[in-house]
């Protein structure tokens, strides 16, 4: 894991519970984070957070305490909040998966990332989403989508423990996927060749040629690849003129 | 969603702190699942766990408890245990989002899962463990996996909602997968002819023959995918020979 996890920030605002800070301490420490910002805690320093937090007293013990969020996410370059469902307010929003992500690939900036949780029992308020530049949501049961506040915390650091080794495994990729228009160049050639050598039947060839399409979108090939395909399909058409 | 709930049956063994079991009631409603089975609790019912559960009362008033894991399992045709690192017993490990798809998929069959959660402070024992099928981890900071038993919980429930969405969006897949000699097959075919029309320089083959082997690896064909390629190559071969 090559996380820099101290350019992660978990900022959580006027919590209530200290023993919800104690969890959240060790639901990021099981996922390798460590930097955690207090935004009007109600109570902290707290003994029940310590006996919540198993072996993450080191994250409470540098925790820091701020009076606003603003003041707390002041270095961050990106912001994002958690939020619950159906808001009235229209916001683009990520799941977990995808955010954490997009969080992960930011680090490489070395740039601060905060990522922001609400109080217990109201989320955050519309004026304190407006702060982040992306709202992250938790899939959940629509029926009760009611995460405690540690368990919202342990699945994002979660998510992006796995951002951190599933992009690291997909470091074989030596160049970059092709873009849209490239894909379709790619797309059109195959077709014409399997015209040329009679394997699409020109009265009806609509089904074969969609599935032809959505094999190759699929595949998302990289430049090396549709290069090579290219040049594989050109061969065959010489060949047959 | 459609993901058949009453089908998994999340088995909690030993557990010492009641509001540990509130919590994993509440986990698992917010991810839709709601049969819960204790096994040899130290306290319960409890207002502790009450407490915890937030709006998951249900889970709890419905929750069964048995004096051994056999028992609570009795019903399961498949048997799924989480599992701390480093255990000196060997044994197939799956990560949690692998879990939560083969789980998913499992439901189909109409079967009873099981999904074994050991004591707060020692996880399950190796007699235990071999009950299961199969086991699961959950990837976490390698300096401290240590997740409480309702975060795991959470976690799982988590990827286990995560698949059955998925999954559903995967639907369009109307044929089967190759299994690997069938794309071995297509891969040969494919190398093959791209020798016949001398794409592939036969004094240095070696790196685009990888090449085309992790690009095809990487497309999972389906069975139609894979016999029209295999049309379309012989298709190429008939016409050079």
């Amino acid at each position: 894991m090559t996380l820099e996890s101290n350019l992660i920030n978990i900022v959580l605002v006027d919590t209530i519970h200290p023993g919800n800070i104690g969890s959240v301490a060790r639901a990021m420490k099981t996922m390798g984070l460590k930097r955690l910002s207090l935004v009007n805690p109600r109570i902290f320093p707290s003994d029940d957070a310590v006996a919540l937090s198993g072996n993450a007293t080191d994250v409470l013990k540098n925790a820091t305490v701020y009076k606003s969020i603003k003041e707390a996410i002041k270095e961050s370059t990106f912001v994002y909040a958690t939020s619950a469902r159906d808001r009235s307010i229209q916001w683009p929003i990520m799941n977990a998966e995808e955010a954490a992500n997009d969080i992960y690939k930011k680090t490489s900036s070395n740039k601060e990332i905060s990522i922001i949780f609400g109080k217990e029992d109201r989320g955050l308020t519309n004026d304190e989403l407006e702060l982040a530049n992306k709202l992250i949501e938790i899939p959940a049961n629509p029926e009760y989508p009611v995460l405690n506040i540690a368990m919202s915390t342990q699945i994002i650091c979660y998510e992006i423990l796995k951002a951190s080794s599933n992009l690291e495994n997909k470091e074989w990729r030596d160049y970059p996927e092709v873009n849209s228009e490239q894909l379709q160049m790619l797309i059109d050639h195959f077709i014409d060749t399997a015209v040329d050598i009679d394997v699409i039947d020109p009265d009806n060839p609509k089904k074969i040629i969609s599935r032809i399409k959505r094999m190759f979108t699929r595949l998302q090939p990289d430049e090396m690849e549709a290069s090579f395909m290219r040049g594989f399909l050109s061969a065959i058409q010489k060949k047959f003129k």
